[in-house]
C-alpha cells in the first residue's frame, strides 16, 4: 500500500470539513458500536488508539467482503499466497522501508504529548509550542528468538555473529506486499516460468502511527488485500483483457498541470469536486491513448478497482482516482493512482492505492540477497519483470460501505421516530435473512423454528447467514433488522400453517410478498 | 491454545522416533516445498526458523479447512469475531501470561546456543555443556507509540504517566482467545445477556519459541482456530445437543490411573498405541457418566473436534484424546484434553487442545479491569460463566492432513517409476479439477478452453478452483495431478467435438468415465 506522508494540505482540509459533518458519521459509528460491528479493541483497559475489534457483524461484513475481493482475483487467474507477519531486518532493509518508512515527528513543550508534524503549529491538546524531534519510523519492532542486550555486545566477533540475524531484529510488516517479492523465485517457478502472473495476499499490517484518533480509518493494526502483477516492462502497455475495459469512465484527477489539460480535451464532463479541483471524466481507453495513465496494466487495474468497489455497495459518485503528486509518491513507485472515497466525515479519502512499482523491489531484494530474480524476454534479454500493486485497505472500504449503506428516514409523516437502515448489497449484508413468527405462539413458534433450520442449513451452503428472533413487536423486530441491514424478513403467521407460505419484506422497498416456502431459497438469492 | 512445559520424556521419545521416519515425512514435505504448498520464511535471506510461507496451492488447502472450520461451527450457532494481535502489557497481566507463558532456557557453555531445557544433557550441536539460564518468556514485545527510553524515565510522575499504558509495552498475543476474554462484556450484550453462547476466531499467534527446527509443527508465527463457549458453570453438566454425540466412540487415554481404571471398566476394546501405554475406547456418553470427561460439554466438544478431523481427511485411526497430566496443564486450565495425531515422523502429537478453562480468564480480566463479567443464573445469584475452548493448530493439522493424505505406490508391477498421490477430500483438495486437451491441436485446445472456462466460473461459485493443463504427454499430467491432489482430470479428445462428452479420470480409482459436459458440475460434486 502506498503511503503518502505530504499530502498536509488535504488533511488539513479533511479535519476541517469533520466538524462540521460529524453528525452523520457519529451515527453511522454509534450503530456500528451498539449492534456489535466494531469497537475500539481492550475497552475495558481504557482502549488503545488505533486498535480496533470485529465484532460478530462486523467480521461477518469483513468476511463476505474479503471473499467477494478473493473471487474477484481469483476470476483474474491470480493465486493467493500466505506470508509471514514478522520479518527480519534484512527484509526491510532492503525494501528502504527502515530508512524511508517514516514519519515527522513533533512534541509539544507543555505537556509532552507526541504528534504528526502535519501541518500543525501548535498543541491541538493543549495549545503548547511543538518542537520538531525528528523522524520515527512507523514499523513495529520485535526481536525473534533469545536475544538479550548482554548477548548482543557478546555475539559480535564471535561464532555467535552468524546467527545473530536470526535471533536478532525483526519487524511487523507495514504491508502484505514484501512477503510476495521476497518469495518471487518461488512464484515464478510455480508459474512454470512464464509471466505475466498475478499474485495477493490478504492479511494483518501493522504501521505504528503517532496519533491516530480517526477510528477505522488510520489503523496501528488493519487489513489489507494486496495484488502483484509481475510482467515485462515491455509488455505493460498490452493487456490481454485491455478491451474489456477500455470503455469504461473513470472519474480522474490527474496530478500535473499537463495531464490535466489532456483530460480535459477528451473528457466527456467535469465535475467539481467537493473541496479541492475537479475531477474529469474519462474512458479508460482515452486515458491511456493520451498518457493521462501510464500504461495499459495500470489503467486496466484501476478499472477493476473501480468495479470491485461498486460490487460491494460503494457508491460511484462518491468515486474518484486521484494521481499522486511526484513528492507524495511513495519512495518505490513509479507512478500512482488513489481510489478516493468521498466520506461525509473525513471528505476525500484513499481506500485502494493502485501503483506502477516499476522494478524497484524485485532489483532490491535481487542486490541484497544476491539471488537474481531477472527473466528473459523474447528477445532472450534478462529483465527484471515490473510490478502493478492494486492494494485495498479493507478496514477503510468497510467503512465506506457502512457509511454508503447508512440511511435514516421518517417512518411516516408527521412522526417523530426515524428509521435507520443500512442498505448493504444483499451478498455482502452480515445476515441475509431473518424468521420471525408473527405473534408469540407456540405453534407459529413451532413452524417459524422449522422453516428457520431448513433455511439456515441451505444458506449456509452458500455462506449466508439467517438468524431467528421472536422477541418484541414485529415492527420493533423489523426495525433491529434494518439497522443491522440484513435485506429480508420473513414471517409466519397463521397463513402459514395453511398452505406453507410466508411473508418476506423487503428492506428497501418495505414490500411484503407471500413465498411458499418451498422457493424461498431462490428468493432469497434473486430477491 | 494450551501450552505444555513438562512433557519432556515425550519429546524426547518423539525425537527417537523422528529419527527411524524421516523418509516417508521427507518425502512428503519435499512435495509440499516443490510443489507450492509451503516454504521457510524468507529463504532469499536464508531462512528464518518458526516462519514458513503458504504458497498457492497451499493457500488454497489452508482457505478450505479454515471455510470448513468456519463452516462447522457457524453450524454451532456461534459467531466470528477478529480481535488485534498486538495488545498492551495489560492484558497479559492480567491473563498471567506475563508471568507463566515461559520455557525454560538452557545455553551451551561451548558454542554459545540457546536451547529449550526439555530433557537435554549436552548441547546437540557442539556436545558441550549445557547452562542453565532461567526463564524465557516465549511472548513477543514491541512498543505502540513513540516510547523512547528517555521518554519512559521522564514520564514517571508527570501528566504525561497517564498516557504511558498507551504508548508503552504491548506483546504480540500467543493465543487468540484473550481478545475474546476482554471482548466478553460487549458480547454478552451482543447476545442478549443470555447464556451459553460460543464465539470463534481465527487469526494469527505468535510464540518466540527458543530454537524450533520442525517445519509446520513448532511455528514462531501460527493460525489458531479457537471458540469459546461461555456457559453457566451449573449447566457445564447438561448439554442440550449431548445426545446427538453420545454414542460416538473416543480413543482416550486418561491422565490418572483411576481414570485409566473407570475407562477399562467400560471400554468396548483396548488398543495399544505405538509408543505409550494404552488407548481406550470409550463412548462419549460412557465417559461422561463415569466420571472420566469431567462435563457433558467438555465431552461434547471432543466429539466434535474430532467429527470435524475425520472430515477434512485426518484418518481416524491415527487420532486419539489424551488428558493433560496436572503438571503439564496450562495455568488457566480445569481440564484438558488434547487430540492428537500420530504422525510418521514426529509420533503422537497434538493438533487441538480442548480445555475446560473455568472461570479463570473472566475473573482474571474482571479483576484487573474493575469491570463486572458476572452473569445472574436462574436462582438470581451473580455468577462468573466459565469457559470451554477447542483451541485448534491450523499448520499442524495441515501437516496431519498432508502426511494422512500421502500415498506413494508402484505404477505397475515390474516398472521402478513411483505414482506420489495425495488423497485428500475433494472438499478440501486445493484443485478441485484439471482440464486437459488430448493432444496439442488448435480444435482440442479450443474447445478445452472452453470447458475450462464454464467449468471454472460454476465450480469457483463454490469457491472450487479448476485449472488447465496442455503441456507434456497425458500421462505426465496426470502425475502432476495427483501430485497435488487434484480428485478429477478431465479430457477433451475427438469425441468431445463429435458429443459433447469428456473422460473423467478419478485420482484414486484411477477409473475413467465419460461424463456429458451438461452434467460436470454435478459430477465434480458428488464424483
Amino acid at each position: 500500500m502506498v503511503r503518502k506522508r505530504v499530502k498536509r494540505e488535504v488533511r488539513g482540509c479533511v479535519s476541517a470539513h469533520a466538524r462540521a459533518n460529524e453528525s452523520v458519521a457519529e451515527k453511522v459509528l454509534e450503530v456500528a458500536r451498539r449492534r456489535g460491528f466494531i469497537w475500539q479493541s481492550c475497552e475495558i483497559y481504557g482502549g488503545v488508539s488505533g486498535f480496533y475489534d470485529f465484532g460478530p457483524l462486523g467480521t461477518l461484513l469483513k468476511r463476505n467482503v474479503e471473499n467477494a475481493w478473493r473471487r474477484f482475483y481469483i476470476k483474474e487467474g491470480f493465486y493467493e499466497i500466505e506470508t509471514s507477519c514478522i520479518a527480519p531486518r534484512a527484509v526491510f532493509e532492503a525494501s528502504r522501508h527502515l530508512e524511508c518508512f517514516a514519519d515527522e515527528l513533533v512534541r509539544c513543550e507543555r505537556c509532552g504529548a507526541f504528534f504528526k508534524r502535519e501541518n500543525l503549529e501548535r498543541c491541538p491538546e493543549c495549545n503548547g509550542t511543538l518542537r520538531f524531534e525528528g523522524t520515527f519510523n512507523l514499523m513495529f519492532q520485535t526481536h525473534i528468538g533469545v536475544m538479550r542486550e548482554a548477548d548482543a555486545a557478546r555475539a559480535a566477533g564471535t561464532a555467535e555473529a552468524s546467527r545473530k540475524s536470526e535471533r536478532g531484529e525483526a519487524y511487523l510488516r507495514p504491508e502484505t506486499a514484501q512477503g510476495i517479492f521476497v518469495d518471487f523465485v518461488r512464484l515464478l517457478k510455480f508459474n512454470r516460468d512464464k509471466l505475466p502472473f498475478g499474485i495477493f495476499q490478504i492479511g494483518k499490517a501493522f504501521r505504528n502511527e503517532i496519533s491516530p484518533r480517526q477510528s477505522l480509518i488510520r489503523l496501528r493494526e488493519f487489513t489489507l488485500a494486496e495484488a502483484e502483477v509481475f510482467v515485462l516492462p515491455e509488455e505493460k502497455n498490452k493487456h490481454p483483457r485491455f478491451h474489456e475495459v477500455a470503455d469504461r469512465m473513470l472519474k480522474l484527477v490527474p496530478s500535473s498541470e499537463e495531464g490535466a489539460s489532456k483530460a480535459s480535451e477528451v473528457s466527456e464532463a467535469s465535475e467539481a469536486s467537493a473541496e479541492e479541483g475537479e475531477a474529469l471524466s474519462v474512458s479508460v481507453g482515452d486515458a491511456v491513448r493520451n498518457g493521462i495513465i501510464s500504461s495499459e496494466y495500470l489503467a486496466y487495474h484501476i478499472a477493476r478497482v473501480q468495479e470491485f468497489l461498486e460490487s460491494v455497495g460503494i457508491l460511484k459518485h462518491r468515486l474518484r482516482f486521484r494521481q499522486h503528486h511526484k513528492e507524495e509518491m511513495a519512495h518505490y513507485a513509479v507512478d500512482c493512482w488513489d481510489a478516493e472515497f468521498w466520506s461525509e466525515k473525513y471528505g476525500w479519502m484513499e481506500i485502494v492505492g493502485i501503483a506502477d512499482r516499476g522494478d524497484f523491489d524485485l532489483t532490491a531484494h535481487s542486490t541484497a540477497s544476491n539471488v537474481s530474480m531477472a527473466v528473459r524476454n523474447d528477445r532472450g534479454e534478462k529483465v527484471i519483470p515490473h510490478v502493478i500493486e492494486p492494494s485495498y485497505g479493507i478496514d477503510r472500504i468497510i467503512y465506506a460501505i457502512l457509511e454508503s449503506a447508512f440511511h435514516e428516514e421518517q417512518v411516516s409523516a408527521g412522526k417523530e421516530e426515524k428509521r435507520r437502515v443500512l442498505r448493504f448489497k444483499k451478498e455482502i449484508a452480515p445476515v441475509r435473512a431473518a424468521v420471525f413468527p408473527l405473534l408469540n405462539r407456540e405453534e407459529l413458534k413451532r413452524k417459524a423454528e422449522e422453516v428457520f433450520n431448513m433455511l439456515r442449513e441451505e444458506m449456509q451452503k452458500q455462506g449466508a447467514i439467517v438468524v431467528y428472533d421472536d422477541s418484541g413487536s414485529i415492527g420493533r423486530r423489523y426495525r433491529r433488522q434494518d439497522e443491522i441491514g440484513t435485506p429480508f424478513c420473513i414471517t409466519i403467521d397463521y397463513e402459514t400453517l395453511e398452505n406453507d407460505t410466508v411473508t418476506v419484506r423487503d428492506r428497501d422497498t418495505m414490500q411484503q410478498k407471500r413465498v411458499h416456502i418451498g422457493e424461498l431459497t431462490a428468493f432469497l438469492n434473486v430477491g
